[in-house]
């Protein structure tokens, strides 16, 4: 279906849907549980301590989450915690699991549109069968010719992708809300990004904003302006 | 390096490095954990049963196990379980992901003699980061062509591998411990299977022996036997 020989690679959770926004009604619900042991700073922050701790290990997503929001909720409370409060901690985790996908506006238009153009690809990180879920929920992956789920989004991730999928990565532009995770390393192979910033941004993704690629580097509100920037791209260097 | 059309996939866990033989040591401590409540038949079963309950959403691995474990200890002992304890079930969990990679007797010598001859390819399903993590502690990386790390092995996931491998089925045979999920869904796409089983089974595995397909379904007691049958079964149909 594609005409063009361009490549868009998307990220998934808070490009195409709300993922953030989730973790974050948790997070609420987590202070809530521990607000009689400490304050909400001293809860986030201990909960973040123990994520990146266990990232290596974990890696991302909601199962690793959840076992560090249990490890932490045992330290906050110095064993105080009772077996009926980490069962709602299992709760919580077991929610954001079962939560519907809720797609960002203008997602639903804007991707036949780019798909009957171009060669799209979605590229997302977490737990394999979460994503897959939420692959699956969203009504999405008819319009990517490949979906891939990595344990992390770095250059040798994206390098492998390029590998397998014959992709040239000046040939390639990455959508995605992380400047970490779906710009940084694309720019750095000689990709193009286009950032679209979600309003909630998880500490581990914080970036410094990239500079010195003209071109190649755009930033935009909504997904609904991606068509025209696109264009943009794709017939400067054709 | 291949210089046959032949495809040879791999199954990891329990086929080239032990994988039950760390759960079954964790059981036996989860078992001694609640031991003052319930016996070891009623919390093998208890703890079963929640993952059977949990698998659609957790997926297979560490990371699930660990959260299945912590729910199934509140409802064995009726909420009593301590913080402490729950910290020493998270610990187990961090225990496994941290294991060493200890291969199977043959393994290291019979892959390279193999991958000389053959397209190896390795298929292996559960937590992604903790597949990657084992892949690598197992220095076995190189004599595969292709790493397949899946949700399920089931039916659709060899099919979506031979069509983006290009590998034509009976042209493909998987080496694995599980029939259910190594030799079943292979034989029924036209492939070959052979099993070497392990002497743990996990009882979400388990599957009748499957019949009728005669010069495709092969057993083995160890992995030091597959050149003389990948031989017979290659030279048979070249």
């Amino acid at each position: 279906m594609a005409v063009s020989d361009r490549t868009i690679g998307f990220d998934a959770d808070d490009t195409l849907w709300d993922n953030e926004g989730i973790f974050e009604r948790t997070h609420e619900q987590y202070r809530a549980l521990l607000a009689r042991y400490h304050d909400a700073e001293t809860v986030d922050q201990t909960l973040f301590a123990t994520e990146m701790r266990n990232l290596e290990l974990f890696g991302y997503g909601v199962k690793g989450f959840t076992l560090s929001a249990i490890e932490t909720a045992i330290e906050l409370t110095g064993g105080q915690i009772s077996a009926h409060e980490i069962r709602q901690l299992l709760e919580l985790g077991r929610d954001m699991l079962a939560h519907p996908v809720v797609l960002l506006d203008g997602v639903t238009e804007i991707l036949p549109r780019l798909a009957a153009q171009h060669r799209l690809v979605l590229i997302t990180k977490g737990d394999l069968r979460d994503q897959e879920r939420k692959v699956r929920k969203s009504g999405l992956a008819g319009h990517f010719q490949h979906i891939e789920i990595v344990s992390e989004k770095d250059a040798g991730a994206y390098q492998r992708l390029f590998l397998r999928q014959s992709i040239s990565p000046e040939r390639f532009l990455m959508v995605g809300n992380s400047l970490k995770s779906d710009i940084v390393p694309v720019l750095e192979l000689g990709g193009a990004g286009v950032h679209i910033p979600f309003h909630i941004t998880w500490a581990a993704e914080h970036a410094a904003q990239p500079v010195g690629y003209p071109g190649r580097l755009f930033t935009l509100q909504s997904v609904r302006d991606l068509p025209a920037v696109i264009e943009q791209w794709a017939g400067s260097r054709s």
